[in-house]
C-alpha cells in the first residue's frame, strides 16, 4: 500500500504539520509544514524538505546554513495529519536564530525567558 | 509584558499548533490546536485545553477519558506559532486509540508499521 494514502494532506489545504526531533537526544528541534512533494523528496533523498509558507516554495532544510537534517525514522500520528521525523541535525543547530532548537523560550513568572544561547551567528550564515 | 503578545494566533486563523510532550520521558504524545481561550484556560487551570476543529469547541483534554494533562512547563518556538507543553499524562495514554502516544506508526519497508499496543480499550472509555 502506498504510504502516502495514510497521510491526510486534505485537512489543511495540502499541508501537514512536520516535527523534527533529534534522534539522539529526543529533543524537539522545530515544527514546519510539508506538502506531498516535500514529503516525497524527504523520503527519496533522506534529507528533510519542508514547504515554506513564507518563501512560497519547497525548502531543503539547511540549503543556506548547511545544517541539513538526515532522516533516521518517520512516524505519523493517529489522524494522519502530523508527520514526525527523527533526524540527525547536522551542525547541531536547527533554528534560524542559531540555537539548537526553535523552542528556546519558556514561560516563567508570567513572561517568556530565553534558555539557550546561539551556537552560530545568523548574520554570518544567512546571506539575506 | 503580556505573554500572549508573543503568541502569533494570526497566521492560521486564530489557532496555533500545540504539542504535548511527556515531561518525564520526553516522548511526544500528541499534536492539536489551541486558540487564545484554550491557551488561557490551560495556563489558568494548569490542565491542557485545546481547540477541537472536529468538535468545533474548546476541548478539555481527558474530559471523557479522564486522561487529563497536567502542565509542567510551557515553551514557544522562534516564530511564536507553536506552543510546546511538557505535561504529566494522567492515565498514561494520550491517544484516543488507547495508546500512550498518537505517534505509534512508523515507516518500514515502504509501509506504516504499528509499534505500540493500546493501554485501554476506547470502546470502554468513550461513550460515542
Amino acid at each position: 500500500m502506498d504510504p502516502f494514502e495514510s497521510v491526510d494532506f486534505g485537512k489543511s489545504g495540502g499541508l501537514v504539520t512536520a516535527i523534527a526531533v533529534d534522534d539522539a537526544s529526543g529533543e524537539i528541534l522545530m515544527v514546519a509544514q510539508m506538502n506531498e512533494e516535500a514529503l516525497r523528496r524527504t523520503l527519496d533523498s533522506g534529507e528533510v524538505h519542508y514547504w515554506s509558507r513564507s518563501k512560497g516554495r519547497l525548502w531543503h532544510k539547511g540549503e543556506e546554513s548547511g545544517n541539513t537534517q538526515a532522516v533516521k525514522s518517520v512516524w505519523i500520528d493517529c489522524d494522519g495529519d502530523v508527520v514526525l521525523l527523527r533526524v540527525e541535525q547536522r551542525g547541531g543547530a536547527a533554528c534560524h536564530t542559531g540555537r539548537r532548537t526553535c523552542f528556546f523560550r519558556t514561560l516563567e513568572g508570567g513572561g517568556w525567558v530565553t534558555k539557550f544561547a546561539p551556537l552560530f551567528d545568523p548574520k554570518q550564515v544567512y546571506r539575506k
